[in-house]
C-alpha cells in the first residue's frame, strides 16, 4: 500500500497475533516472520468513572511487569538480529508501528459501549481503545530530533496513516500520537519511539479545549487557534521558529519551564487532513525546535511531545491540530515537579516567563 | 486570642513585615522579635490565561532562587537558636503559620480584579492570593504522621483559623491547605511543614468538581460526596480506616498507586465549619492512614496531602470537605510518572486496582 511521499506500508502479523506495520521510503520486501513462541495476550483492563470529576480512569493491572530500561542487547525495539528476537521480526526497518504488548486500552468486544458519564456511575466498562508503539528508527542511540528530514517525513506518514485508520473504528473518539523522552519522566525504553493512544472517550483536556473553542466560535465565528496564532505572530516575542507552513512558539501562558507549540499556518483538524506540502515542511521545523530544546542546557532534554488533534466525531470545525512539547527541566540539576497546587488543584505555578524561555530557545546556536 | 480546643494564637510581625502566628496548646508568651536584617520583598507575579483551556497560570519569576534541601543547621523552619536566625524568631514553638517568603500569590492592590476568563484575554492581572507556610512541629526530624494527637489537633486548629480569616479577604475564592512530602515530588525543605494557598480564582479541579456536584444536586437533590461515602460504606472493600466521625477509603476510581480520601461522616463545606467533635477525632485517623501508607513498603512514602474545601463564595451547599492523599510510589524502586496520557491529555492510566491498594494498606500491621 503506497501512502503520501511515496511511503510504502507493509502489514504483517506477529506470533501472538498482534499487527506490525513497516513504513518504507524506498521499495522493501517485508516478509520476516516472528520466530518467538506465541505468548498469551494480557486481558483487557477496565475503566472507572471518577465520580467527583466525571472523568474516566483506565486500569491496566497487568502493566506492572513491563521491562525497565533494558541494555541495548536486550532492546525489544531494535531489529531482530542473531540471538535477539525483538518486537520487530525483520533485521532492519525504517519506521514501524505495532500493537503495544502491554496496552492500557484494547480492542473491545462488539457489544461494548461507554456508559453516560454523570452521577454515581458504578458500571465498569472494559478499557476500550488501541495502544500502538511507533519506532522512529532502527538506530538505538539516535533520537527523534536527530533523524534525517526524510526519516521524520516517513514518521509523519505513519502518524497520518494510523490516524486515518484508527478514525474508522467505531469505538474510537480521540487519537493521540505522542512521545515521552527521558528517564526523568519515566521512560522505560531508551530506543527512540513514540506511542499512539486511541481513546474510547474524550480525554479531559480535549473535552475542555473543545468546550472553550466551541464557545469561542459561537461568540466570534472564528477558530480559536487561528486567532491565537495571529496574536503570536503579532506579538512576535514568543516565536522561536517559522517556515512557510509552520510556526513554533512558547504559548502566552506556558505551564512548564520549556513549553513549545508547533502549529500549521493553515489550520486543519488532524494529521489525516494535513496537506502534503505541510507534511513535507514539518521535518525541518521539528528538528530545529528539538535542537533548540537540547541546546538550552547542552544536555538531551526530557520532554513530552503531544499531538493534539480534533476528536474523530465532533468539534472538527473548531479544534485544530498542533504539536505541544513540554519539558519539566528548569535548570541543569532542577526539575519542575507537579506538587500540591498543580497536582491536586490543577492550578499551575510557573517560575519563568514565557518570553524568557522563548529568548533562551532562540539564542541556542544551531550546529 | 483563644481558638477551639483551647489553642492560643499569638500574631507577630517579622523584620520584613510578614506576619507570623504561633498556635499553642498551653499558655505561652510569644514576643521574640526577628533579629534578621530587613530584606526587600519580592514583587507580585502575574497571571495569564491559557487561552486553549481558559485556565489561569500564575507566574512567579522570583522563585528560582529558593533554598534547596538545606542541612538541619541551616533549616529556615527550625526555631531560632544561637547562630541560626530562622524564619521563626522564637527559640521554641508548637505550630506556626507565616507568610511565605517566596510567594506564588500575593496580596494585591485594592483596585485588583480578575478579568472574565473567556476568549482571547490578553489582560495580565497581578498574581493575587496568599501563600502561607505551616510548620507542624519544631522537631526537624519528625513528620506529620508521627506527631502526637494533641499536636495534630493544634495543626487542625491553625488550618481552621487560617481558613476562617482568609475567607474574609474579598479577593479570595478558594483556600487550599496542603502538604508536599518527599524529595521525589520536589520538596525543597525536609522540615515537617505544609502550605496554604488562597487563590483569587477557582482552581481548575475545584471548578470541575463544582460543576459535577452542582449537576448532581440538581438531578438528585442530594450532595454527591454524601452519596459517594454511602456507597463506599456499602461496598466496604476500599475502606482502610474509620472512627465515629471520619472515614478513609481508596476511591472507586483512584488515579495514583496509593490514593486515600479521608472525609467527615457529617459533611461540611470546609475546615472552618467542621465541628469540634470531628476536629477532635481527626488526629487518630490521620495518624492511622499515614502510618499505613508508610507501612506498605516500609519506607517513608512521598505524598501530596490536599484539603479540598468548598469555595469561599459559591457551591457551599454542594461541595464537601475532604482530605485527599496521593502517592506516586508504586513499588520500592518505582514511581508512577505523569507521562503523555496523564500530562497532555489528562487521561489517567492506573497500574493497580483500588481494591488491591486498599488491601495492601489494610494489611499493614500498626506499631
Amino acid at each position: 500500500m503506497t501512502l503520501g511521499a511515496g511511503v510504502i506500508r507493509s502489514q504483517l502479523r506477529m506470533a501472538d497475533g498482534r499487527k506490525i506495520r513497516y513504513y518504507d521510503s524506498t521499495a522493501a520486501t517485508r516478509t520476516a516472520s516472528d520466530q518467538r513462541p506465541e505468548e498469551p495476550q494480557p486481558p483487557i483492563g477496565e475503566m472507572r468513572l471518577d465520580l467527583l470529576t466525571n472523568e474516566w480512569i483506565a486500569i491496566a493491572a497487568h502493566r506492572q511487569g513491563r521491562i525497565f530500561l533494558p541494555p541495548k542487547e536486550l532492546c525489544p525495539l531494535c531489529p531482530t538480529t542473531g540471538d535477539l528476537l525483538s518486537e520487530i521480526p525483520d533485521s532492519s526497518y525504517e519506521v514501524v508501528v505495532f500493537d503495544n504488548r502491554f496496552p492500557s486500552l484494547k480492542n473491545p468486544e462488539s457489544s461494548w459501549h461507554l456508559p453516560e458519564a454523570n452521577g454515581l456511575v458504578t458500571e465498569i466498562p472494559s478499557a476500550a481503545g488501541i495502544c500502538e508503539v511507533v519506532c522512529f528508527t532502527a538506530d538505538h542511540g539516535s533520537s527523534f530530533g536527530q533523524l534525517e528530514p526524510q526519516q521524520i517525513r516517513t514518521v509523519v506518514e505513519a502518524w497520518r496513516d494510523r490516524t486515518r485508520e484508527l478514525s474508522n473504528l467505531d469505538f474510537v473518539e480521540q487519537i493521540f500520537p505522542f512521545e515521552n523522552r527521558g528517564e526523568e519522566i519515566g521512560v522505560t525504553l531508551a530506543h527512540p519511539h513514540g506511542q499512539i493512544y486511541a481513546y474510547s472517550f474524550l480525554p479531559p483536556r480535549t473535552e475542555k479545549m473543545l468546550r472553550v473553542a466551541t464557545e469561542y466560535f459561537a461568540e466570534n465565528n472564528r477558530v480559536l487557534l487561528d486567532d491565537i496564532i495571529a496574536r503570536e505572530i503579532n506579538d512576535e516575542v514568543r516565536i522561536i521558529a517559522k517556515n512557510e507552513h509552520w510556526i513554533a512558539y512558547v504559548p502566552f501562558a506556558a505551564r512548564y519551564p520549556f513549553e513549545i507549540h508547533v502549529a500549521p499556518l493553515v489550520g486543519v483538524p488532524d494529521l489525516a487532513t494535513l496537506s502534503d506540502d505541510a507534511a513535507d515542511a514539518f521535518p525541518t521545523i521539528a528538528k530545529e525546535v528539538l535542537q533548540r530544546l537540547d541546546g538550552v542546557f547542552g544536555i538531551p532534554m526530557a520532554y513530552i511531545a503531544a499531538w493534539h488533534q480534533a476528536p474523530v466525531k465532533q468539534g472538527r470545525d473548531v479544534l485544530r491540530l498542533h504539536w505541544q512539547i513540554t519539558s519539566v527541566r528548569r535548570a541543569p540539576g532542577k526539575l519542575k515537579y507537579l506538587a500540591g497546587s498543580e497536582s491536586a488543584m490543577g492550578a499551575f505555578i510557573m517560575d519563568m516567563k514565557p518570553e524568557q524561555s522563548a529568548t533562551q530557545l532562540r539564542e541556542v546556536v544551531l550546529t
